[in-house]
């Protein structure tokens, strides 16, 4: 558990009976740059052939961190219990300059180099002494733990490899001991086979709705190829990945009337021993159903819409 | 995760602006028994001294249950997956004749009743063939899963002891193994030491906010005896501990403006080789803040109300 006194602070625009329109109320705006700290880095159109003045995707510091202390990670004792400062780094990434809330209204550009973004500011969090998995995730919409409406997404860098990532390393692990093989390389394989869950393939990548799925419409999305790491992505396949996260949001948005969801890259600690143990993948979760006391007490889920029809329906609503 | 599509047939009263006033449209208030199955529980007014006409709390089979089959639990592969029948039970109990939505408004007598129910549930549940184990939650308000706010619980039973429950298990074993104690124990002793986390100590059990709370304002109430299961409370203490999460609720309904929250009722599964690798305890989880991407992504939670200050605001609103 992370104990964040100063994100009680933050602004919620969701806590009206209305959202906000797009004006100065939004930090994330262009002409708002000064509401945020210092940018720790910044992506304008056209890079490739030099920068054309206005930003598109600007990444900074989050003002209200839930980690943000410098290491060393040193946990203390007191009685049975055990502490630490929240040592780590807490960035937002702006998606955007203009006020837009949802994926399908993102340009190709936007979404291209906040992908491009995801993937250096990984790379970035592993050059930080002491840290040992960076996780970027988006939250959308109130009901998905967001505050603020203007696009935008999470990376945040600890000092340990979170809970979840060793459970499906170790998951991984076991599976390889038994079989020899990977089991997301698996299940790729299954799906392929099925087929009744596929949404979608394109030349490096797959988007299907998982066997287990815990959410109605929950989406999956994995490179074809074993990769343990979403950070070492090619500049060629991160707009073709890019490009098809957002045809799968778009699907969510249409067949559900723009739910909100999280969406989540899963990627392995940075000094994974050894590639075979993790497939990095990217997971979409729809938030319509509220988890309730049955899943607190058992970690298990409890989803009324089978991946299969969830499947169906996706497919059919063709992504502009 | 448990695919359960009867479950998206549940009326919702949640979903308009408004939610239902009472009358004919809820079928857990007197006078619409015949819309839920016949009860396997019933309890009377004044049961001591003989029945007295109306029910107070009547259990019935749920009629959207996430598990209803008969066993055995014998799980099939197909590829990589594994997949069973929902093999279980799931019942609801429901609290009140009067369709009252809050624990402040039942009287004595239904929460007594009630917790006497969860009592003889769990146990009748124990006798159920290849059940290992059951579980009692509450989901008060739509934020927490609910989709009818009449006074309810459930109770759901397993034919394998669920993930979270073991993971428990692990941890006190642990503690066990290197410190010769129930972690429990330590935490109940610890908190008596520091004081500031405690919200009341009645003559068996005690409410505090834990070290490591998740959620703003999240209660834990556990026995001071060390013992593993719910079910062996004895009749004495059962109003006793009533109360007391009625108070706890209170405290969260004063203190918070009536929030959605989540209890549920962790105990051993039925056939534990040793009383010592469990010590049974209540949660109740309020449903402020939403879980987004870092939570999905790491197993971890960020608060930002430290436990410290959640029981300082708490302890303060009177419980009437």
């Amino acid at each position: 558990v992370i104990i964040a006194a100063k994100r009680a602070g933050r602004p919620n625009e969701f806590q009206g009976p209305e959202t906000r329109r797009a004006d100065q109320s939004c930090p994330f705006c262009a002409g708002q740059e000064h509401r945020t700290p210092p940018p720790t880095a910044v992506y304008h159109s056209g890079m490739a052939g030099g920068s054309s003045g206005l930003w598109q995707v600007r990444v900074v510091p989050n003002l209200f961190p839930a980690l943000q202390e410098p290491g060393p990670f040193a946990p203390q004792h007191h009685g049975p219990y055990q502490w630490s400062r929240g040592v780590g780094v807490h960035e937002v990434l702006i998606e955007s300059p203009r006020h837009v809330a949802h994926m399908s209204q993102q340009s190709d550009e936007e979404i291209d180099l906040t992908f491009r973004a995801y993937r250096d500011r990984i790379q970035a969090a592993g050059q930080v002494a002491g840290v040992a998995h960076a996780l970027v995730f988006k939250n959308a919409g109130p009901a998905a733990g967001a505050s603020l409406e203007h696009a935008h997404s999470h990376l945040t860098a600890t000092p340990m490899v979170p809970a979840l990532v060793r459970e499906e390393m170790d998951g991984v692990r076991r599976h390889d001991r038994q079989y020899g093989r990977c089991v997301f390389c698996d299940m790729i394989q299954q799906e392929q086979r099925d087929l009744i869950r596929v949404l979608e393939r394109t030349a490096h990548f797959i988007a299907f709705c998982p066997f287990a799925s815990r959410f109605a419409g929950e989406t999956w999305i994995l490179p074809l190829q074993h990769a343990c790491h979403f950070q070492q992505t090619s500049d060629e396949c991160l707009p073709e990945l890019g490009r098809l996260v957002r045809r799968s949001v778009q699907r969510l948005e249409n067949a559900l009337g723009r739910p909100a969801y999280n969406y989540v890259i899963h990627t392995a600690p940075f000094d994974i021993e050894c590639k075979d143990h993790y497939h990095w993948h990217i997971e979409i979760l729809p938030r319509i159903a509220k988890a309730g006391g049955f899943e607190w007490g058992t970690g298990y889920f409890i989803n009324s819409v089978p991946p299969e029809e969830a499947a169906l329906a996706l497919r059919t609503v063709t992504p502009s």
